[in-house]
């Protein structure tokens, strides 16, 4: 008898953003004249830079002649992608690359999820909570997380980030084998100083620790001393992937690129002490269960690096990153306290008089109609807060605005 | 410490492809003015249909206006392509599929790949044998397959398919958990009849069987009796899951689009007995895992089946197909046996004399300047055959016959 993978059974059915759809849809059938505002799901509004669209009607035109067809590309990426990406996103800041260590994919929830496959079961895992949730459901599917126990998995540690500790996570006090970091942080629209980096480099090289960085709202940064890479602390090529994407850089949600970089100098150990080189494994990872990014994809990618492409994504940045201005004024005013916004397209609000933030969202919702994600679908150090995203239209983030300091006043 | 994977560690360091191109690179090197003509990878060379080029063009133009830009889709794939593809590839033969059946994926490749993801560690395997690698290495790659003992996996059956049993895989005598069907066939490209494709359903039926049925290549059947696809059998939905690709049907091997059906009614068990949908297993696997494909890739892979499209992939179909019957004539006219490529663009060629593959492969390269794929790279029972493929140039398949004529000679 064929046997299902029973850890997929250990998932709860709810899924935070489907239970979101069906509360607003609810509201929606009892309320059909009221216009909903929504800055919840983190999906980007503006349409592709120029310079992208014009690379991918180039690129559709060379799949039509015989003489410029492009079949199976290299299942790392095109060189010319990688070697673009090396020269203006890690050459500058002072990080040397070899092109055999990045890896290009179709969006950064890929590799993130896939990662797992090449590192042992029983690994233990260390979470930053609240939490992207495909860090802890990808390692659910295969065993890793363990078993839920009252709202936590038991092979997890979760690490709190809260407003009475700044929303800096303390290095944990025992050894963790894998620790996931999101930095600028989804949800909490939070960043790290180069300085508590450098702890979490010393802990993971101490401890032997694999770090998996999630640097995919790295072009949000506004603060130059924030870093946008970790290697740019020192050690951190022997401990840390890091996983980049172009969906809120360059809007490519809809089109799925991003990139893995895996250094030569990391390795994890076998059983038996032996140090295996994880860049050797997730490289056969990839050529055996993946195909490649598309042709077009990859050229729409490199022409966000070309200097219109770089001015194009600025001003796209420099609008999302106007918004989460706007509603971070208009939030504050009403006397709630936030948090984010300044380096990242996200606001983390906490709930007034310590409503559920289910409560608050329903009542954001009915009261104001604006949607927003109830922190705690984040884990268990998200109850008490809600997401906003700065992805929405301009006029949509003032009028929430509006709706919300009437609302609240 | 972090831990990798160590079945990891079981693949054999070389791997086909890489193995042939070392071979004609010191090839190259030592002759320089050769012109070598390849017939081994199963990449295509024409351009993508017109109808392709055109839906792309229009989908980039959407993705550059605020008002028609597409953001995140659905994990599943667009509803426009799935419905097209239900119509077109299923209904006429008698199919009914639900869109939630159907899922949208980056190609064949991975799906294929993944789709272990959902199964338990220590199920059973059953291949043909020759066979495509990535069914055995992503079942090596978590577990399932074993140690390799003699060439062979020790968890893995091996189904023979020789010119002695005319390519017909046996019905197993013994109960396997996971059964990889692939027709018509890589390498073999040959095809199997509804009478035989009905045992296997049997037998999955009595053994509670999953059968992962690999039709990549059902454009290329022209002899209307042979199914194209296994839900033609009665039965098939209770215990088979299918594997479709636009790569060699309309050119996409540079543009990742196919498809996999998972039916409602297709169950695996629980250690205690339970019955669970493998559909819903996929779909978590999937939302988790995977951000659904590029909306321009899938406009695209819409495209074929307009009548324009329909049209033009025909005429790749044919052209292919008739480089098929020539390199298949001008092989048989040499005195080889041949087998396939009437109803796949594979060829599948008995060395002379019992020579090795390798043998052959390098007196071919050497004498003839032609590439071929080693046939043993497929699996032990391809040890003895060569595998060239009908992908090429014309003019390329014809010089190369020639070469072939007057070296055999």
């Amino acid at each position: 008898m064929a046997l299902v993978n029973e850890h997929f059974l250990k998932l709860p059915n709810n899924y935070l953003f489907s239970d979101i759809a069906k509360k607003v849809n609810s509201f929606k059938v009892t309320h059909p004249k009221s216009s909903i505002i929504r800055l919840g799901i983190g999906d980007v509004t503006e349409p592709l830079p120029k310079a992208v669209i014009e690379a991918m009607h180039k690129a559709v035109d060379e799949m039509a002649h015989k003489e410029t067809f492009h079949g199976y590309g290299p299942e790392q990426g095109y060189d010319f992608l990688i070697e673009t990406i090396i020269k203006n996103d890690y050459t500058p800041r002072g990080i040397h690359l070899e092109p055999s260590e990045v890896f290009i994919n179709d969006g950064a929830k890929s590799d993130t999820g896939n990662i797992g496959d090449i590192l042992r079961h029983d690994n233990s895992i260390g979470v930053t909570d609240p939490v992207y949730p495909v860090y802890i459901d990808s390692n659910v599917m295969c065993g890793r997380a363990g078993v839920l126990e009252n709202g936590k998995w038991s092979n997890v540690v979760y690490i709190p980030c809260l407003k009475e500790n700044n929303f800096i996570p303390q290095i944990p006090d025992k050894r963790i084998d894998i620790i996931y970091l999101c930095y600028p942080n989804n949800p909490t629209g939070t960043v790290i100083s180069k300085g508590e980096l450098k702890k979490w480099i010393n802990y993971a090289l101490e401890n032997d620790t694999l770090i998996m960085y999630d640097a995919a709202y790295e072009a949000y940064i506004q603060d130059p001393e924030i870093p946008h890479s970790i290697y740019e602390i020192k050690g951190a090529k022997k401990v840390a992937i890091e996983f980049r994407s172009f969906s809120k850089t360059a809007g490519f949600t809809g089109v799925r690129c991003g990139y893995t970089v895996v250094p030569k100098e990391l390795t994890a150990g076998t059983l038996s002490g032996e140090r295996i080189p994880i860049n050797r494994l997730w490289n056969r990872r990839q050529c055996t269960k993946f195909n490649g990014t598309s042709y077009i994809t990859q050229r729409g990618a490199e022409a966000t690096y070309s200097p219109e492409g770089k001015e194009q994504v600025k001003d796209i940045i420099h609008y999302y990153m106007t918004n989460a201005r706007i509603m971070r004024e208009g939030l504050q005013s009403t006397g709630l306290s936030v948090y984010g916004g300044e380096n990242a397209p996200y606001l983390w609000v906490k709930t007034p008089d310590g409503i559920s933030s289910w409560k608050f969202f329903e009542q954001m919702l009915y009261e104001a109609n604006v949607v927003g994600t109830p922190g705690v679908g984040f884990g268990p150090s998200g109850e008490g807060y809600i997401r906003l995203t700065a992805f929405g239209d301009r006029a949509n983030c003032e009028e929430a605005m509006k709706r919300l300091k009437t609302w609240l006043k």
